[in-house]
């Protein structure tokens, strides 16, 4: 039985990197375990050794304390590896697959997942549908932030890559497939962006820039993307994008510098609850950012929310937002006929194309978001340095498969 | 020259029958006509002699005062009639045909309309996408509840009754084709009613209902229908629906006790910003509709909003709803992945198959609304006793061609 | 261990009931299994003691020698049953369980699984992707109409009805689940029906009346079915659809007759490669159907093609016909606009939507098949006469669920 | 009243510049107008100074004799033009606007036309759906290889540039949104093409490199280009694509050695009915490309046909091409769940975002098909080097807007 370490989150402000079991054929008791869990047989999943693990932003809302994430909660749902033990019930994915999992756990076997909608799998959460590794009120599954992790329903979950020395050479383009290329993309889809449209994506983040490239691959004629950090800002126009610097520049007014128009077809709220009001030294503000959206959409237009927008927010600044309430101008959305799509993205829908997409030379996802691995010791240091709003997307590489960027 | 007459808005709580201008190829000045459509040349338009045209609820909020509708603005926006007199620009709508005008105006020739989103027309309305007969802030177009009125674009506006004849037998289904079957249908679409659909549906007035015979059609396995009105809940019944009465129990109770559980695949908000709470004697609370669907819907599942929601309410119960803001449970709905379609129905997607729907006996429309037919004169007894709550939808036939039912 | 009796191929023209192996969680070799089929492990798979199990126009194909199908293969894919036993890799579905069984075998693992397309699952079928029970060329399934059947994930291929009682009840509408009616309704839905349509279906053999019956679920107003059997076309009149005997009567006449006009919406091939030409006396023709449908159905129409055509057919009228070529009238398809949807249907695209609107009473499937129970032992007489023409389905019935209708 | 010269047919094998009739609002007789459309009235309509107008590959087919054209016909439906006057109907476009013309010619006003099937409309064409500038059986419309042309109408079909001098500097790519850009590209969708696709396009004519560059800009992974003639080929290597010489390479082998798997995605249809047989040497084969895709297609795949098949071939090589019937593989198609999408490309659905795309440099689809400018004495010579197979795309320039490139 190997050793295992991972990251694990001890409260606000801290993580750190501690000893843990080796995974197991059955989900064990353990911080944020949801009871109905204990003890579940998983004869369907497979161990992974991680090859990488990135930090994402959705895990600094825990990280942050603005959750009720108990202490020593084993982080991390940003998953690739390469598979060391399949459990009796596995019957296509073999030993030494290199592979991608999707943050969200589904179990193939649902309602919900035979329809695709592997965001609200009904079999994997106790408490509601929809789960995911290393997080809280998730059912439990433990975090792949760690050298190695356990993946349920490892024949639906895992997508192999069909060659692994290909992706290994492309692992820090690879690596997003697990949750923010997808997620962004999802946000592009959800906008109805395609060939010729021009889109808004409130947010500069990893989520944000992958939007971007997920609107550039699905044909967008000008994407734009708006930010309060410069840094941010420049490593979307590194790509292609357009950028507005919404603390220094109105929404509209820098739509019509750049389209001669002041809406678009199309909007991505890569934000989501912790979103701050515009102009310099605004505070928190949750609705901002979709009530902009609508103002900037064209009528007839849809808004992609991937950004995370939760049912409590213990660190909400009124009650309302405690509940996970936002003041929005739907009447405003009405009068424009507009569409909304929220939740999680199912990664499961797009994982795939995507990685052809990669593999084909289509996108460079790593460079867009400025991928940079650390070793598992240096993940509380990543953690500390992408809450101040770097530029970076950290990448963890436990067993050094990348040359590490950091 | 013929004489004409209509119903006027005559200030808070008033409507009155008066004498208006028998209509001509030119827009002319008047209550509510926008400066920018004063004088438009209207070539391509239709003279119709008003076979039908029914009250709306939505007429409702500008009687009721909480719009700023001016007085003297002709009503009337769901329209059916025979051309009398067609522009010389008229190419294939003919003098004779009988007719049904889709309340949403458009002009067949922006790039909206080339799109099928005749709600948003770029070119009818100066102050924004979107335009409908008599209605405040929609252009000055003249309201339909009148002997004669002008229908712009009639060769793309106009849907033909192919056999006038029998259109005349049918009238009163037909006669809801203007608007409230398709608004309504439109609501069963965008909650994603297909065969075998649990719907829940707020709001048995006439577009509830409407709703609820959408569904019905598009092979819904239940309907669920709710209201605090217990004759509106028994018309849902008469026709197959189950009902909730919320002023006396909980919408998931309610769903529970009717499915055995206590979500519904798909949610229509039939009710729009002048919403009360739930429970006896409840005031207005113009997000409790939508919070409350965001609750009894399945995650992954849809909510159609064919219920208006607007940009500004003199009479909204505080700040907030006096500029169309509601405070919503984002985060719940974001938790459950839901998708939100707000707007206008596009009546000209729908009411050709719905006529056929009518045509050949599949739907019953005009029974399941209780269409009331009334005279000219009586429209503001109809406005009247519709405020008051009854099951009725008025049908204003102004030369006879019902037999008036009431 | 107990015992098991089933029906087999025994060479053209001729089924008999035989005694046959209990099912066990492995494939076994035997009459038209792949052999890299034979030793496959199946701890996946559940036992069923068959409930009802349907005899298909499809089994007729090899019945009558127009296959490869080997002598002693166990025929049967349409099956519902009790779930007697479970593999140790199953977790949700549980023994005494009431489930309806899709006829397409398919993993819930592949590619082509997790979008949806089961029809085409690429781990179950050696050949070629896509698979069934008991069909000549599918992998080597062992066929359902016996007493005892394995089903092969069983998580994912299973429906459970939710009552078992009420199940019971209906019984011989639910049994249409596992083919015919979703295989009719995909002819519908590929066909492009919704609310209002008028829809051309050819052939009232049992998929045609499910597709008529689909094609009524989903809103069409007008139905017309065509065949050449007078008691078939009576079936398809008792529930409400129109008729035409194209052995009497032209479809673009009857049509017109019908509609007033000579094109319909939607265009339905129910009847396959096995077509003969319309008009009296008239021989096998296998592009018959298709070019009629090309013919009658409007410009922008599409056609939905259940009925099957196959890659080679031994008893073909002629070499192209003995390969699956067709001489079909493309050009006037192409100048028509027409689309063309072919292939098995994705029975769990549709299954758990068409159960609940059985359940819920929206449709009497059973009546309008006129299903038609018979004990195992009866079934080689079944099989003569549905080959006869015979205006029935025929349900087996291996232990008396049903109160035997025949 | 200007003159007028233009590009008539003047019999198999001839085209001649000959001087025409400067257009009026009336539709005249001439060569190849339908009796039926003689005299009707354009005030809808808009005369443009012709900027470029195509020759297209469908224009091959008449003046190769393979139609039943009248001589004398005015060739032309590729068309981009400056609107000079327009009819007192015409209410948007204005005098001086550049636009691009659909090569379908639609009223605006039809039930195709509202769905937005252009190229079915029910109006222009007395004969049948659908109707096209310049050529046979299409209403008899004025082609457009001319100095004036005349839109009817205008409003609805003519798509304006916004900025006439970013236009001008861009004719060749924008000259191609006319035909064969959407056509392309439609092929491309309807094949199903996405983000991850890999494609085959059998054809490297221009609208097969549309086609081509249309699938790049809709994502596709891998993008293989199949033809006869290697200067074709080469067009399509040097903007990105894979190349199989299929007089050389079986396509399966071709793309086997490109994806290391035998079959693609996504199928396209870019030949049409003057296909030839694979292989040196072969003659006119109509079934083989369409016959070819369905081998070379996965399982679930979707055929884009935009290449011309037709329903009369006085020169098809049998009794069967000369009625437009072609022996297709059906049985294959139906056994791998396949489905095929027919007709003319309906330009308005996609001739607005392509013009985005081209406005903001997402696509260079002049270079991609070799755009090659000549003036209108050159276009017979024109017309005879396009019919040698020459890797070039032909634009006619009457008025010397583009410096002319050959």
């Amino acid at each position: 039985m190997s050793s295992n370490r991972a990251v694990a989150y001890k409260g606000p402000g801290k993580v750190e990197v501690v000893d843990i079991d080796y995974p197991t054929f059955e989900l064990k008791d353990g911080p944020g375990v949801n009871p109905a869990n204990v003890g579940r047989q998983l004869p369907h999943a497979a161990i992974l050794k991680v090859a990488t693990t990135n930090i994402c932003g959705s895990d600094q809302h825990m990280v942050r304390g603005r959750t009720t994430a108990p202490e020593g909660l084993i982080l991390g749902h940003e998953i690739t590896g390469e598979v060391v033990e399949t459990g009796p019930g596995v019957e296509f994915i073999k030993e030494g697959d290199l592979c991608s999992v999707p943050f969200n756990i589904s179990c193939g076997r649902c309602a919900n997942c035979k329809k695709g909608r592997t965001e609200i799998c009904l079999n994997v959460n106790p408490d509601r549908p929809g789960s995911a590794y290393g997080y809280v009120d998730m059912g439990g599954w433990v975090g792949g932030q760690a050298e190695y992790v356990l993946v349920p329903y490892a024949d639906w979950n895992l997508l192999r890559f069909p060659d692994k020395d290909q992706a290994l050479e492309k692992i820090l383009d690879l690596t997003m497939l697990s949750d923010i290329f997808p997620t962004g993309y999802h946000g592009a889809v959800s906008a109805g962006v395609g060939p010729g449209s021009s889109v808004y994506i409130a947010g500069a983040g990893p989520v944000g820039l992958a939007a971007a490239v997920g609107a550039q691959l699905l044909g967008a004629a000008v994407v734009i993307v708006a930010d309060m950090v410069a840094e941010r800002l420049g490593a979307a126009q590194a790509f292609g994008c357009e950028t507005i610097d919404v603390s220094q520049e109105d929404p509209r007014e820098g739509i019509a510098r750049i389209l001669g128009t002041e809406e678009v077809d199309c909007g991505v709220d890569a934000v989501g609850f912790e979103a701050r009001g515009h102009g310099q030294g605004a505070g928190e503000a949750p609705a901002t950012v979709l009530n902009s959206l609508m103002s900037i959409t064209k009528a007839g237009g849809a808004l992609g929310i991937p950004g995370l927008y939760v049912t409590g927010d213990p660190g909400g600044i009124d009650d309302a937002a405690k509940e996970g309430s936002l003041s929005l101008r739907l009447g405003l959305g009405w009068a424009k006929s507009l569409s909304f799509t929220t939740g999680q993205c199912p990664v499961m829908r797009y994982h795939r194309q995507l990685m052809e997409a990669i593999l084909h030379d289509k996108v460079q996802i790593a460079s867009a978001v400025n991928a940079t691995s650390i070793s598992l010791d240096d993940a509380p240091e990543g953690y500390a340095e992408f809450d101040s709003g770097v530029a970076k997307k950290f990448v963890i590489d436990p067993h050094g498969v990348t040359k590490l960027t950091a």
